[in-house]
Order: structure tokens, then sequence, then C-alpha cells
């Protein structure tokens, strides 16, 4: 029975239209809010600064009372006091005074300029200001880091450092987030071990989960390895209904090749699913496929290693990251790099193509080395920074094109 | 007594110079070793695959067999049996005969070839070939993908997905990694406050050391928070000895502006540092400093945020790499971008200038979108994704320039 192949983006499109499994929210300590996906608006309840304040450490004062300073005929004002950090605005000044102040002292009622302690001399209480202070100088205006009521980050952005600082800063304790959806894992085939003895005896070293496990992690999720299943329906059949009840999204690795060994598929088709593809456009990663069981999405990701992460990359990580509550895009970005030798494709016309490459730096530019190996080779990915994704129908793409280098969380690093 | 500003390099060399701690080796399972730095070589112990391999399902052949095969007259070969995956090639092919493989098996002796099993036609224990097929055809070669002795992966190579599966491919269970060093984080300030009740009396809520606690993460480092220390030279000066005696570099945030609370630096003078440093010819940024304690750096980072963020990435973060692991630089990478207006310095003519940047893709293209805001303002690091940095004695970049747009872990994102 011939596979029949379907664009990729389509079969994701359907995948996401008949799975159910929605984000959930959590409530967290901002202190723990490091790099998880905001789940509300963040909108400012408060001005920042709270009201006028000094940018130096000077004098707060009147600056039309310093409208005729000259060298040759300073102004002299009274110095009231001090003012210091973390006391709201007490004191009026009134004509020819002024305030000691510090960097972020809140400024007294009256005052419109701070002038910094280098430009003036003092003696006992009395402060000599040589030049006229413009109206404004040096004072950070209430509300001119965040006013109150604006929008300061919106749901679905992931939390950097200094957003943490602006939740504090905003007097948030707690904040709400996206919980980390469940992806469970099973490994697929009876050639497999966990075991290096067992490997050094013949069998097949299990290495795919562990390079999936930390992609689910890069991309939002919180793995659950359910270990490895033996070719047998059952088995698989128990381990999948196991492991989605556990789950938003269940990932089995190997056992999709179109042959004796196609079990995953066929296995799944008992399940009576929702919706069931088995087959990409997509080179490597063709026999991938993927079924909604129980409303929830399980993903069949090929045995050959550069396949398995080509359908995580295409159908599980934009699923993830749509179960965490972010944009579901397959990259962190993209990078424009420019083809250090031609790509020539000599089959599958009309499939997509990711072709894996290394990016390098070359007079300011950065350059994009495809990488060479069958979809079996692991080396592939450990040399590889990005992918180009070629359209179909387009066989081949000269060296010294312009190309679009996604970056892959967890996978990419940039040089 | 004015402060003497040096550059921030030549102080950041120095204190590399001076400070004595070292990273660590570590040794952990390779599951956990995501996002890790590397501390050995990793050269392969074995061939991978161990043997010449099957590419696809079909049936291993030897090709001189097939060389006169045409559709009319096929060349038939008996079947001998199948091969199943993890079993050490037992087997040897003679002339007129074939074995059944599946996609990874190893291939028997004296197979040099593998025809699909869509490309032939089977009836009972014979296979008929109708076109030759080519030696070498469908075979991955033994060592083809990791050849024994191989250097894989060099130390100091943080640890991505795919590496972790190279790892156990390579038959390691456990992997040595350099330790996570404890940076120790002191606020100093009498005016900080850790509750949002005191804050809304005036107080200044202690924002920075979220914002510090989530980049030593993203650098590699093991945050170790200290508490707000009060403005007093005692309780610096114990806060200091105390926390280097659990760390392996501390830092300071506030209390360093050159004036009546320049008490850090002070205090810092007392505990008889073999190395000393305060002011950095870098703006914002300029009354950072660090000194040695103890054989350990202690780095002053100014109070106003953004002064604070720029002297953490020059001296700390390269700091924390290196005691990491990693190589010492103040950002994951730079991308090129064009700068979308004029950027204009007024002040400070010999200092490096560090300005923040948003970047936005426009037609393919990334553009850097200067933010503008004084540094006190937490949200124009908010608004950031990287930073420019612009040389002494250029006060002007025009608009239209290609920049490089320096990266921060923990702070940055590409669009």
């Amino acid at each position: 029975m011939p596979i029949e192949y379907t664009d990729p983006d389509e079969v994701f499109e359907a995948l996401l239209g008949a799975q159910r499994a929605q984000p959930k929210v959590v409530e967290v300590d901002v202190a723990d809010a490091f790099d998880r996906v905001l789940a509300e608006e963040v909108k400012s309840p408060i001005d920042v600064p709270a009201f006028n304040s000094s940018h130096l450490d000077g004098y707060a004062l009147r600056s039309v009372d310093t409208l005729n300073a000259t060298p040759q005929h300073p102004v002299v004002l009274t110095i009231r006091g001090s003012i210091e950090l973390g006391v709201k605005p007490p004191k009026i000044v009134q004509t020819g005074e002024a305030y000691r102040v510090r960097t972020g002292s809140y400024l007294p009622e009256g005052c419109d300029a701070v002038v910094g302690k280098e430009e003036v001399y003092v003696e006992g209480d009395r402060v000599y200001v040589t030049k006229p202070v413009k109206a404004g100088s040096e004072v950070v205006k209430k509300g001119s880091d965040v006013a109150k009521d604006m929008v300061v980050l919106r749901s679905g952005h992931k939390l950097r450092a200094q957003d943490l600082g602006m939740l504090r800063l905003l007097r948030y304790t707690k904040v709400k987030v996206y919980a980390e959806p469940v992806v469970a894992v099973a490994s697929i085939g009876s050639e497999l071990t966990e075991s290096v003895e067992e490997a050094e005896l013949g069998k097949t070293l299990n290495t795919h989960a562990y390079t999936i496990t930390a992609l689910i992690k890069s991309a939002g999720g919180k793995p659950l390895y359910l270990g490895i299943v033996p070719d047998d329906p059952q088995a698989i059949k128990d381990t999948i209904l196991k492991g989605l009840a556990k789950s938003s999204l269940l990932l089995t690795i190997g056992g999709s090749s179109v042959g004796e060994a196609d079990l995953v598929s066929k296995t799944l088709q008992t399940l009576t699913p929702t919706m069931h593809k088995h087959g990409l456009k997509l080179h490597p990663g063709r026999v991938a496929g993927c079924c909604v069981v129980n409303g929830k999405a399980v993903i069949i990701l090929p045995g050959l290693i550069q396949s398995t992460v080509n359908a995580f990359v295409y159908l599980a990580l934009p699923l993830i990251k749509k179960l965490s509550g972010q944009e579901t895009t397959r990259y962190e970005a993209t990078v424009r790099a420019r083809l250090a030798e031609d790509l020539v494709f000599h089959r599958f016309p009309d499939f997509k193509k990711m072709t894996w490459v290394s990016l390098r730096k070359k007079d300011n530019e950065l350059v994009a080395h495809p990488i060479r190996g069958d979809s079996p080779m692991l080396n592939v990915l450990v040399k590889a920074d990005g992918y180009i994704l070629t359209e179909p129908n387009r066989m081949v793409v000269r060296k010294d094109t312009d190309v679009d280098v996604a970056l892959v969380p967890g996978l990419s690093s940039l040089p």
C-alpha cells in the first residue's frame, strides 16, 4: 500500500484544528518566573518614578531663581535640608531656597531643576550657583520610565531577566504564566536498549530520546519519558493510552518507516483517531505522521535522527509552543546568511526540503555551510546551527544566494 | 576627590589577571547535561555505524550479481533470510544470494549494495532485480557518521539537545562538565526594601536583584542572593566577607555613585584588595568598579538600572563565563543590522557608549532602533533586544550604517 504524502503545513494545520488540549494558567512568584511564558497583560498600576526625581547628586532648586547667575555674580541659595532616597516629597521649595538631593531622590514641590554638586560651590548652608540652570535640567519626570496604565508586557511573552525587574518595579509579587505542557515520549523498537552492555552485543542504544526530551524542554514543554516499547501492537497501544492520560501531547520515536515495522501508524488506527495522517511532503522526514486520540495529538517521529528532528521541528515544536501559550512557530528566529555552496536536490521534487547548515562569520557577514550526510547521521546535527527550508519544485539554490536560516530552540547557536 | 576613569576592557583584563578563582569540573549523567558546559574533549571510542548498514528497507546483495539485470531478463536471487536490527552481521552473502534488511540493519559480509523493496518484486524466497544495482548503493558505510577517534565535541562547548544524543551514541553514560560557579549578590542601600507595603510608603522596591540573578543564571552561574545591606560600612564589610566565603565571585548593586553614598568602594579599600578600580570609561556605567579580595573578584555594579546591567555585561558576564569554562565574551553572538536613526552623543567623548536597541525585521533585513531614555529607566531594557557599542571619540553614527548588535544571554531575543 503506497503512502500518500501531504504538504507538512497542511498536516500541521489539520492537527492543530483537531486536537483539543489547551494551555493552562498558573501563578508563580516573580522570582521563579524567568523564562516562563506570561499569561496576562501587564499594565502599570503606578507612575515610575512616582514623583519628579533627581538624575544626580546635587541641589534641587527653582530655575527662575538662577536666571541672572554668572561666575562673577553667583546666585546664593539657602540649603533647607537634604532629601533622602525613598522619602515622598515632603517639602516645598521657596524662592531663594535649595534642597540637597541624591540620585533618585524625589524633588520637593516647586522645584523644577537640579544642579549637580560638581557645578556649584557650597559654604555652610549656602550654595553658590554660577550660571543659569534650565527648567527641567537633571529632572527625571514622574511617569517618564513607565506611565500609569501603560501596557508594558503582553500575554505570550517569554519573560527575560529585565522583565522580572519590571514586574517587581510595578509591585507584582506573583504573576500568571502558562503551565509547561507535559509532553510524553515513547521510543518504539525491539532493537532498542538503554544499556551500554547490550549495545556492545549489537542492540541499538536509545539515543534519540535524549535529544528529543531536551528539545521539548527548550520549546517550553515538560518531557515525560515513557521508556522503550517493543514492536508489539498491544504494548504500543497500552503505552500510548497510558501516556496520553498523563500528558497534553505524545510523541513516538521510530517504528514509522513504511514497511514491516510500520506498527505505530497501524496501531493508532485501532484507537479510532479523529484525525490521522501518515506521510509528509518533507525531506528528510517523509514517513512522519500524526493523529488525534482522545482529543490529544500523537505525533509519529521517524527513527532516522534527521527525520526525527525534522518532524519534531515541523509538527511537535509549534504545537508545544501553542500549548505553552507562545506563538506557533517552528523556530526562534531566522537569520539572513549567504549560501556557501550550491544546494542541489535530486529527489522529491514536490517536497519541502530541510537542509541543516553551520553558520560562520566572514567579513562581518554570516555564511551558511550546508552539512552533507544522510538522514541517519547524527553528526550532521551536531555540526548544525540551523536549517534552510527549500520550497517544493526548487531543485537548485545557487551559491551566494541570500537564504533565511531558521534557529531552533535548544539546537541552534549563533557564531 | 575626582574619580579617575579607565578603559573598561583594561579594567576587565586587570580583574581577570588578579582574581584566582578557577572553573571546577564535575561529572553528571548525560541525561542531566543539557545546557551544561563540557569539560572534556569528546573523542569517539567507536565507529558509527559499527558496520556497513542499510539505508532503507530492502535486500542486501552483491552488486556484481546484478550487472546484466534488465526488466526483460531480471536477475533472480535467493533470499537466505532476514537481518533484524541490532544484530551483528552474522552471515556471508554468496553469489546469487540476498538477505532481507531493514533501515539500519547491519549488512552481511560480501554484500556491497542494497536495493529498496519498492524497486524489486518477490516470489517466495526469490527476489527479481530488474536493473543493475551500483556498488555502494543505499549502503551506509561503517564509521561514516562518526569515525573512531574523531573529535566530536570540544571542551568549553555548551551542550545542546543533539549533543546529548551524540554522547549517548558514543556510549557515554556520564560526562565531565564545569560546575556552575556560585555568584553572590548583595543589594546595597538603606532606601531599599523587599516589601511592597514599605514601597507604598516611599521606600525603593529592590528590583535590580531580580534582573541580575536571572542574568547570572543565563550566563552559566548559580546566583546566591545575600539580601539588602544598609548603607553602613561594617554591614557591607561583613556581607562581602561572608558572601566571598561561599562564592567564586561577588556582585554588589548600588551604593557606588561618586558621592556621599560611595560606601562600597571605600569599604572595599579597607579589605586590602590586591586590585582595586573604580570608574570605567563606559557610558552609562561609569561609576562601576571592581576589586579582588581574598583572591576573588568583587564587582561593584552602579544603582541606576542601565548602568547596573551595562557594568554586569562588561565586567561580570565574561568573568562568569570564564569561571564556568566558556569563552570570555560579553555576548552570545552579534547580529548585523541597519541603524534606523542617527546616534548622537553629547558627552563623554573618550568613553565607550552602550546603546540599547530593539531589533525589527523589514524586507528581510534587521533594523536596529535605538531606545531613548535615561539610565534609571528600566523600560529601555524591557524594550531592548541587544546593544550597540560605540568606540571612544565617535560622537555620531549615521542612520543606515550597518552596525553589530550584541546579544546578551537571558536579556536578548531576535525577531
